[in-house]
């Protein structure tokens, strides 16, 4: 007997149809034995219309108010999929995020877990019933309702399994699994069957879809094995857990990442002097932007140009902190651009795998693509691009290192 | 400075417009200075919608997740009532019923508020906050969601004026005041300035539609100032308040109320032996089942028949009950009849005029109409017949007490 958690999106849970899928599904895995605690989103296409309500009031509207509204599509689903599962004959109890304590700071919009407090999920699981909770949703100390951000369901299922000690955390999505990279880019792309923590987390950053950045960080520091698997078609989907097969050797990289979610901002001219990278970033992180890439050249008159990426909803807000302060740093000028993609190339491979950036390098020059910036970290290199050529560049590396030849990609159990 | 707490029903926030027209009035009456709790419905129409989602899995679907399901109603409207007010300048802050504490008992779809914690509430008010609270909701001991009942946001909005102790608790509706009968039945029906809490008690038990019952019997019960005014015209609406005019005397009859919400259940021949009503009405009562008239007739045989009406909502579960316990009592059968209207006439000055109800049977004998059921009080005479006469024995009442003479009907301050 398993304790699963198992997490729906919007599109498994898009229609009363797909909602009663869902409940069969749980209760075939209620009837094999297993303790489920269920995570769902709101229904498809209910979160956007509460976007447009707000908008059509309000441009710019509260944070705290928008974290009400919102918070309202995940509720309802979790009271339709609670009375599907008791016209099964499964006991089935629906909780908020407030209701079930997911504490959370007071973040409103990209709130982030502090604690889950387990005591009334055990009670419930003890007495046999599935426990159905809201994803994407909290509440901070004072009980203000909070979101984790889009996508913050997958969030709170892997914080739950954490929480409860679950032994997987499936995520039922979409798509049957991870690929190499993406399939409508590439025709040729491959479903891994197990993947790296790591590595899934670079994929996530890095634009990969399929599941949240956090959630996999989540998953990895707290080692809660994640499934990433279809809630359409019956199948194993991609396992992410803290080891690949050790039976044989690693290939060097193990897929292709890529986002066009991303604005470059370059603050040109500041001086060069100890102190000037905190000066820059800390308005910036004080205002909860998250960046991304931060690459700083070498100084030549003793200034330096200062450029980083930041995701394209926080472009405005970014670049009006850059202008206030470009005066008393003393800058000259603030240069942006918002048409790029970024491509990257991940796998744990390529720690013992020399020449693998050449490899990347010599693939896009091939192609006559013209690399802006570039970064690198243990188990990836990033570049950014125009983002023009970005489909090209995915294609074109996918092929390079022969992601769609089934020797290669990682090892499969 | 007044403490006003302003209720708004479904039609008056059913779309964008109307929640800014809200924000509007709100807006002025803060900008004279008065202190506003505001309590809102959800937009008319989304009630339905989630009762169409949950009837598409379950025709009897638990009531703890339908209290979930329902509330997301109300908890839209105060986040974007509370945006269109911070758009404004209004600081605004939207409190679901569980947040701010309003404790109710566990009967899920029609719980009974039990307690509410003022002290969140006076710190905002003590701030210059506008608060928005949702009404129809609360949370019972644990924490769970629970609803008052469809229309119970009027509810919510005397109890909290009860609570803070408020001047006056404005019902904002589509209609601009209580009136002598329903406009729709009665061309000549007329708008009643002032009328007292027992008589507006009677109208909205009987089937006005203004004002839910319960909020009358708080508003009563403490003795809040009560207001029904329009949230489309300006006007003084209809005040309900514990005395009505001194100055005149008090006409016979106020108004005229009716309704064919209920259903007549009959046990026939059951032994008219002591503690039988409490045997029939004890199971009706545990099912949370309200019954409105009872009747038993004199005994003939040793046995009696025994008559109630109950909700039509109810009529299923109520046959089932009577069906089971049929048997054990001896009874001769069930009848049952779902074509009932009831008509009342209403009004305090009935306890000095002598003759009211033989008017009131005599108006409706000259229209051939059958009466089947008698009920009196103090204040009112019901009457229920065929739901087919209903419209022609409410004309005929209303012309037999001249209530569209303005001579006639409540005195006006």
């Amino acid at each position: 007997m398993a304790l699963l958690v198992q997490k729906y999106g919007g599109t498994s849970v898009g229609t009363i149809e797909r909602i009663e899928a869902v409940a069969d599904r749980v209760h075939r895995h209620k009837q094999n034995g297993d303790d489920i605690v269920v995570v769902v989103s709101a229904m498809s296409g209910e979160t956007n219309r509460l976007i447009e309500l707000a908008k059509s009031i309000e441009s710019a509207p509260s944070a705290r108010e928008m974290d009400v509204l919102l918070s309202t599509g995940e509720q309802v689903t979790i009271a339709l999929l609670s009375m599907a599962l008791m016209k099964r004959g499964v006991d089935a109890r629906s909780y908020t995020g407030s209701q079930v304590r997911i504490t959370t700071d007071n973040a409103h919009g990209k709130a982030r877990i502090q604690e889950i407090d387990t005591d009334a999920m055990r009670t419930d699981l003890d007495a046999g019933r599935v426990i159905v909770v809201a994803g994407f949703q909290g509440a901070d100390q004072y009980g203000n309702i909070t979101t984790l951000g889009r996508g913050g369901s997958d969030t709170t299922g892997v914080a739950l399994a954490a929480a409860l000690k679950a032994d997987e955390c499936q995520i039922y999505t979409d798509v049957d699994g991870v690929y190499t990279t993406d399939p409508r880019v590439v025709d040729s792309a491959r479903r891994l069957e197990k993947i790296t923590f790591e590595e899934m987390l670079e994929m996530a950053s890095l634009g990969s879809k399929v599941l949240q950045i956090r959630a996999v960080e989540f998953a990895g520091k707290y080692q809660v094995p994640l499934r990433v698997l279809s809630s359409f078609v019956e199948g194993e989907g991609t396992l992410i857990t803290t080891e690949g097969n050790k039976n044989m050797e690693q290939p060097a990289v193990s897929g292709i990442a890529f986002n066009r979610d991303e604005a470059k901002l370059t603050l040109k001219g500041v001086p060069d002097t100890p102190g000037i990278a905190a000066r820059i970033l800390g308005p910036i992180s004080d205002a909860n932007i998250e960046v991304d890439m931060i690459v700083q050249n070498v100084s030549a008159d003793g200034t330096t140009d200062f450029t980083f990426t930041a995701h394209r909803n926080d472009f405005d807000k970014a670049l009006a902190i850059l202008e206030g302060i470009e005066g008393e740093l003393g800058a000259r000028g603030v240069l942006t651009d918002g048409k790029i993609a970024k491509v990257s190339i991940v796998g744990v491979g390529m720690r013992s795998h020399a020449g693998v950036a050449s490899t990347m390098f010599r693939a896009l020059a091939g192609e006559s693509i013209n690399i802006q910036l570039i970064s690198t970290s243990e188990i990836k290199v990033s570049v950014i691009i125009n983002e023009k050529y970005m489909e090209l560049a995915v294609r074109a590396l996918h092929s390079a290192f022969k992601l769609s030849d089934s020797a290669a990609g990682i090892s499969e159990a």
